[in-house]
């Protein structure tokens, strides 16, 4: 089997965490994440950056996913430099030093039933 | 970090604005996205065509991302050279002068309970 | 800007149209699309064959795009060389004379709020 | 028509099974599946192994979709070599011995309205 799979760069155009939530914290919490994959033999180092409408970028947001595993990273729960502000857009940019597969999703509760979509990232240098 | 991320045409096949909404303007108007980031030192100029199903296609319209900032389009909202029709089946294209990423969305609110979709567009030139 | 966009060969991996319904037909009849954008100056000519988990392929379904448009196929739709059974796991296989870009939704209203689904289709002589 | 559509290798970086489900069981059971065509003119015989976020990987499950058919793997009804934890973040990887094209798709009924989601599986020898 292939140890290695993925790429280095990833983007993901779309960001966007809703203010509200309806239903039980954290599951129905309204929420975007970021799911990496790391099947390399050694850890991934991921430095991630934010983009928004109307300020420069900020990061990085330094991601450590361990050698054969994977991790579901919360940007609500991101606060180092800072914290993602809610029901602002903003898109991001991975960059890590072992290939990775990263895979953008979102479960919205605002209303009464969550809605959810999700989508392969952009890998840069493919 | 790499500055320039993206690929300079994308399409999107599928393009829909439901004609009714439920739920508090604009948030839960039902409407269409596309999600462009540009990474790159300079600002990008994207001329976007959109495609029908029995009429010749409506274009350009002009958008700019500015430098290392991200633009949620709403499709909603276009009117120059005129506005996108409701209830209408379309496609588009984007050619921009720099390399961008583009994420397509969708809100549907037709029902009580809202509906989201999203989808990395087509990287023409890859 | 270029008048040729996509590829030639698709595949959608995921079919599914389910049995039943809730609100208004056909807005809200559950079904399945495969959006398709020819963005060329001469009609696409596409033939599309389905296969299934327990018998041969179907097929081909002979579809047109004509030249500078959109069309949004519902499966639902399909009569010859025979209907779509409901109910039933499929995948479909896109196979045009130009290249096009083909997009996959599914508008789920079995529950008495609709869910919906969409993801680029795999290109196949990427 | 081409006969082989695919990639041997793939990734599916998202993956988790809500617990609860609301409505009649199998069809709006909280499900993740994977949607497997293999178009070739041989069986195809795939390894899957499961990624996880605090312990090494789980594997190979074997999977075998005839020639010239789909199957629409539920990830919910593996059991060797064991069951896929509900409420827990994972990630597959697919390696096949012959092309295939996979699709990932969830039906998340935890509250009373089901939502969807889908994408294309990330392609690994791309």
């Amino acid at each position: 089997m292939r140890t290695s799979i993925g790429k280095r760069y990833w983007a993901i155009a779309e960001g966007y965490i809703p203010e509200q939530s309806t239903g039980p914290a954290p599951d129905m919490t309204s929420h975007e994440t970021a799911c990496i994959l790391n099947t390399n033999e050694e850890d991934a180092s991921i430095e991630l950056t934010l983009y928004f409408a109307d300020r420069e970028p900020v990061g990085p947001y330094r991601i450590t996913v361990p050698a054969r595993r994977t991790r579901h990273i919360r940007f609500n729960d991101l606060t180092d430099p800072e914290p993602v502000p809610r029901a602002t857009e903003y898109a991001s940019v991975f960059s890590s030093n072992v290939p990775v597969v990263i895979q953008h999703s979102r479960l919205d509760s605002r209303q009464s039933e969550n809605a959810l979509m999700t989508t392969l990232a952009f890998s840069a240098d493919q």
